[in-house]
């Protein structure tokens, strides 16, 4: 289906744009985390499995991104918006763009995430933009997958040794601050929702946790209370240190090189 | 088919396993150093690509290894000999241990190791070990990809701007150091190929240099004189310093947790 004859209404273009960047910067961001995983997992096996997470996080990114670049009207390809925006316009949350941690962390942050995406990806598979609508029912199926293979291992270092078990309690509780972020309305998200593009982030929160929950429990652990601090401000482009050095690195090339005829 | 029923004899079991050790630390030591590039790449796509080059490199050292730890009677596992060899037991050449230099560094490099891939991995599918013959048909397809890919690349920057003509013919002056080393036969290989399990790497070069010559061309470029200075001894264990700081990262994490049950 060409934009053209997607059902996005003039007056929603806008607000649809900016509600994509944000889903789009999650995913990109994400894929970059996963990928310093490359040669570093605990098994040859999982280095493969994360990177191909990122993988797949880095296809619905660039699907996304260059649905940005039409709806917004700036003509913007996916590497102009990739490369050439500044973390300020960056509009991901805060879990993704967190240090790698060691391996319990990251099953925790990827467990989250991709519970997350699959209440999102499932919702948005009748979002009124049908470019969007039919990107969402591809990425559920590879979200689904993602969030499988973050429980096996959170249920297998859980239910596993004394140490693995203090461990996976301890990832779930440095993921815990930064879990209400993506569960919180902003307004391109409320506006993009009343068109019928978006989906209220708010109205994602009770079948995201439920997710989890069961994971944990299966776990034999439990879910932390919520944190006395909590991350804010990712979706106005207000972003914590990490965000900085992961775009300079992923930035270098493309912006030394502009034009990428090299 | 399981090991037990492939042609290999015991004699020459010993020998195939240090000849397999050296092809399949070249796919490993090679995917690390391509999975580098999953967030630096010069366009969001060719991230994609250079990332899936590397799994399908790591995918053929995983079955290499798990069949160097048949063949060797050590029963040593994929990770214990990914994870828990020291630098002196890796048998890889030197060329895929340096580090990541520009783009076009590493599209020469691509170009020279995929086209070296290519002729080993068609004369290893009439392989004496039946095993080994059956990886070696599978790769060749991947491979061959990968050499295409690394062509257009080459095509593209030396047959295009000036300046990337330039950095071009820079980068396959910096690569040809290490070309040499690939054809160069040692015990091992001899051995093996004597026993019919591998083939010798003198055999390889005039068709591989055609290859490589046949894209240099029609890039408009020139393949460099033989250089003065040559590497020696990957096949012996005799590793540049780069690949001390790579293994060092690779192999952190399993050794901090022994037996990865954590």
């Amino acid at each position: 289906m060409s934009s053209d004859t997607a059902a996005t209404s003039a007056a929603a273009k806008p607000v649809a744009a900016q509600y994509l960047q944000g889903l789009a910067d999650d995913a990109l961001v994400y894929a970059q985390r996963l990928g310093e995983w490359i040669s570093r997992g605990p098994q040859i096996e999982e280095d493969m499995a994360l990177a191909n997470v990122g993988l797949d996080l880095l296809g619905q990114a660039r699907v996304l991104l260059t649905r940005v670049g039409e709806l917004d009207g700036t003509g913007r390809s996916e590497d102009d918006l990739a490369y050439f925006r500044d973390e300020r316009e960056y509009r991901n949350v805060h879990l993704v763009e967190q240090e790698r941690g060691d391996f319990g962390f990251e099953m925790a942050r990827l467990l989250w995430f991709s519970a997350y995406q699959c209440e999102l990806y499932a919702a948005l598979r009748s979002s009124a933009d049908e470019i969007l609508a039919g990107v969402a029912a591809k990425a559920l199926k590879e979200v689904t997958y993602h969030q499988d293979h973050a429980a096996q291992w959170v249920v297998r270092l859980g239910d596993g040794t004394e140490e693995s078990h203090r461990r996976m309690h301890d990832a779930l509780v440095a993921v815990q601050p930064y879990v209400a972020e993506l569960f919180e309305d902003d307004p391109a998200s409320s506006a993009a929702a009343e068109a019928g593009v978006g989906v209220l982030p708010s109205s994602l929160g009770e079948a995201v946790s439920a997710r989890v929950a069961a994971v944990v429990e299966e776990a034999t652990l439990s879910l932390p209370e919520p944190s006395r601090w909590r991350s804010r401000g990712g979706r106005d482009g207000i972003h914590s240190r990490p965000l900085g050095y992961l775009l300079a690195e992923m930035q270098h090339i493309a912006r030394s090189h502009p034009g990428a005829t090299w």
